[in-house]
């Protein structure tokens, strides 16, 4: 089995980076294949340039390389922090350019999503600092509905997983 | 009267451009002092780095630049497409980088938030290809609550508005 493993966080030695370490030393202790991305470190690119907009267009190497991951993973964890109800910009960013029409999901007839992610899991691992009373109260707990509804049930995750630390 | 303009699309020629380009000439017309931003056109970094993190941290003089803009700003407008139900990644940057602590909010006693935004009001034009009906009721409109409520109201907006263009 195959898992990807998405880090978004700018500060070596974070809180972040130590679960993203417990989540592969977890995954690879129970015979997983691997695949970790520390997005900050590696300098990923989180600006989707206008010639990568269309479903055809001309898609950098890189990010075709994510895409490739993106298909053979059966596991899917993500670990960022809360900034502003959203990810922070490079794990944005990767969003916008890896999680592509025609890799993650297509519209079939009439409109109709098809998602790829169909039989996959995902795992969202988030920290905040805002109490979480008041994250789902006034803000209305922003990254479970991105995370889970608008990306990973929308790709066709049928039953995908998020817990906040804070 | 300051007006603040933000566009965060990467195509010349979008009909996100033609939205800023209107708004900019109606508040010219308007007798407003408009700074624009253009934040694809004008290679704006969307990364924060971890040693812009703490409040008092050394922040980069080109975002030092723009959070005086946010300060001398009466009117904020933002224009982009909805990607993921968030802004794409170089407008969520410039949210992590510009929307800084002790720019825009700060946390009085008992971690109480005190929004600079005072008395500023603030638009936010967006553009999407799901329909809204979907938008709203699968989706439920991420973008209404993260700028109307995350983002505006926390800094002290009373009444921000946003329109969708689909």
């Amino acid at each position: 089995m195959n898992a990807l493993v998405i880090l978004g966080h700018p500060r070596p030695g974070s809180f972040n980076h130590a679960i993203a370490a417990t989540v592969v030393e977890t995954l690879h202790a129970n015979g997983y294949d691997v695949v970790f991305h520390d997005l900050c470190a590696e300098g990923f690119e989180p600006l989707l340039p206008s010639g990568e907009l269309p479903e055809d267009g001309a898609v950098d190497p890189v990010v075709r390389q994510h895409c490739a991951e993106l298909v053979a993973a059966d596991v899917f964890v993500v670990v960022h922090p809360n900034w502003w109800g959203q990810p922070p910009a490079i794990l944005k960013g990767w969003l916008d350019r890896v999680v592509r029409q025609g890799v993650a999901y297509e519209f079939g007839p009439g409109g109709a999503v098809i998602g790829h992610f169909q039989g996959k899991k995902a795992v969202v691992f988030t920290t905040s600092n805002t109490p979480r009373d008041v994250e789902i109260s006034v803000f209305h707990d922003p990254l479970e509905n991105l995370w889970m509804n608008v990306v990973f049930r929308f790709c066709g995750v049928e039953d995908p997983y998020r817990r906040n630390f804070e």
